[in-house]
């Protein structure tokens, strides 16, 4: 069984680490000329997954914008899933999920374990109640061949009351988050892999800012949402990452998505053609 | 239009401060000679409401354990919710959602909202992306009347690693979460009400301890688990949230639970009794 580390490798590798949103809120559903409902959001990401599949290798569902329309939504959300994994995209659900103990291990059953109802490459988690209760969840997912992104520094300025606070050893949350993510990654680091394990890293912020050692996570991938509208570009990936550049996967919404279904291949490809400059 | 903060108290003022959790995970399920699956975790959904309806006046059902069956279980927890509200419940979805800015107002859509799929008087909400980020999803919540628990110091020991970090007014994270959500419930404070914006505060550790100030949260609900399995007392609720004490809702799920279909309405009575002792 090949496991997230090695997928997310061999995805980069081949098309680029660029991942692609899937975000079908109402004022984009509006935009692309569709109705505020589960069919308008499966349409929007039927579409998406279709441009996507040739040109990335990663995409990312957001589940606020299919749970927002109760079982219907989650039902739309399955299918998506399902149609992007069979076209070869690895998907990374960004659903923030966090809970302890058995709890944890019912989001691991619904969202990473085999045959899941949502069974994703990966899951976003949020590690407020520390990462050590998330390990239920990502033992689950590493039996299935599959992993997680922990939330370690997000790209939205109201996170830095908690994220850059101060835990025991001096040093912030968010690079206390980092390096135990990373410590989950030490086989894969000894044999130059890439881990199962990977963090969310904004990229509106410098690492050194939010005081991560880029040196910590070479055997991690680096999920950074971010760009575009929220003002990090992707020509500017090696300074804002350092030495960790190697596994960031920068993520794009926003600005593929207000492409609409004419543009969107083009928008891609506008993208793919800057990360590669 | 009555907040959320004056439902929760006139609920407490009625039945007692007690709240049942509503958690249908495999072990409990097989427990109770149930499937596992959707149609088991209804069952036993229902049971637990129809025991609590008479006997309290707060049923919080986990989302994990709806979840774990994909659309299908999502679309039990919708019914259990109507269900449990119609029987004069009010139900706190536990589902530890969070999020920013348009994402966050994709969970109020799906959980607080006037007439989304999964309103809920309440939903649980994690604060790792800041209590701020947040501010959009309690907005909606207002408006509709309902409001959320915010994630301060829970109950399990993963979680000081996050929450006793140290804030910049050199307060821990857990009390810093608690006092800007207190701050949010000032104008309730000043008419000696309840607020909408209640916090998570786990019952296993006093709250000096978690270095958050009891005074600051006379107008904030409490939600706190902890009790039973995981050691904490419902007789000990004064001395370990000292000045706060009024405002707690203690939560029982595995007590009461494990007692069996015919054994619960029992077991929830014997938790008020110890309350009310």
């Amino acid at each position: 069984m090949t496991g997230l580390g090695a997928r997310l490798r061999a995805a980069t590798d081949a098309r680029g680490p660029l991942c692609v949103g899937i975000d079908p809120h109402a004022a984009l559903l509006r935009a692309w000329g569709l109705p505020d409902s589960a069919a308008g959001a499966r349409e929007l990401a039927l579409t998406v997954v279709d441009a996507a599949a040739p040109r990335v290798g990663i995409v990312k569902p957001q589940a606020a914008f299919f749970e927002r329309f109760g079982s219907a939504g989650i039902a739309v959300l399955e299918e998506v899933i399902r149609v992007a994994r069979a076209a070869g995209l690895l998907v990374i659900g960004d659903a923030k999920r966090g809970d302890i103990g058995s709890t944890a291990e019912g989001y691991a059953a619904a969202w990473l374990a085999g045959g899941a109802p949502l069974e994703s490459d990966a899951l976003t988690v949020a590690p407020y109640l520390g990462l050590g209760a998330l390990d239920p969840l990502i033992r689950i997912a590493q039996e299935a061949g599959n992993g997680v992104f922990v939330l370690a520094s997000t790209s939205n300025p109201e996170g830095v009351v908690v994220q850059s606070a101060r835990t025991a050893d001096g040093g912030t949350v968010a690079a206390t988050i980092a390096r135990e993510a990373a410590a989950r990654n030490a086989g894969a680091a000894a044999t130059r892999e890439w881990g199962d394990i990977g963090v969310v890293i904004g990229a509106t912020r410098p690492l050194a800012e939010s005081g991560i050692a880029a040196d910590a996570l070479a055997a991690t991938p680096i999920l950074a949402p971010g760009f575009g509208a929220q003002g990090a570009r992707l020509a500017d990936i090696g300074a804002i990452f350092g030495a960790a550049a190697a596994t960031v996967i920068p993520s794009v919404s926003r600005s593929v998505l207000e492409a609409g279904p004419e543009g969107i291949a083009a928008a891609i490809d506008a993208h793919r053609a800057e990360l590669s400059a």
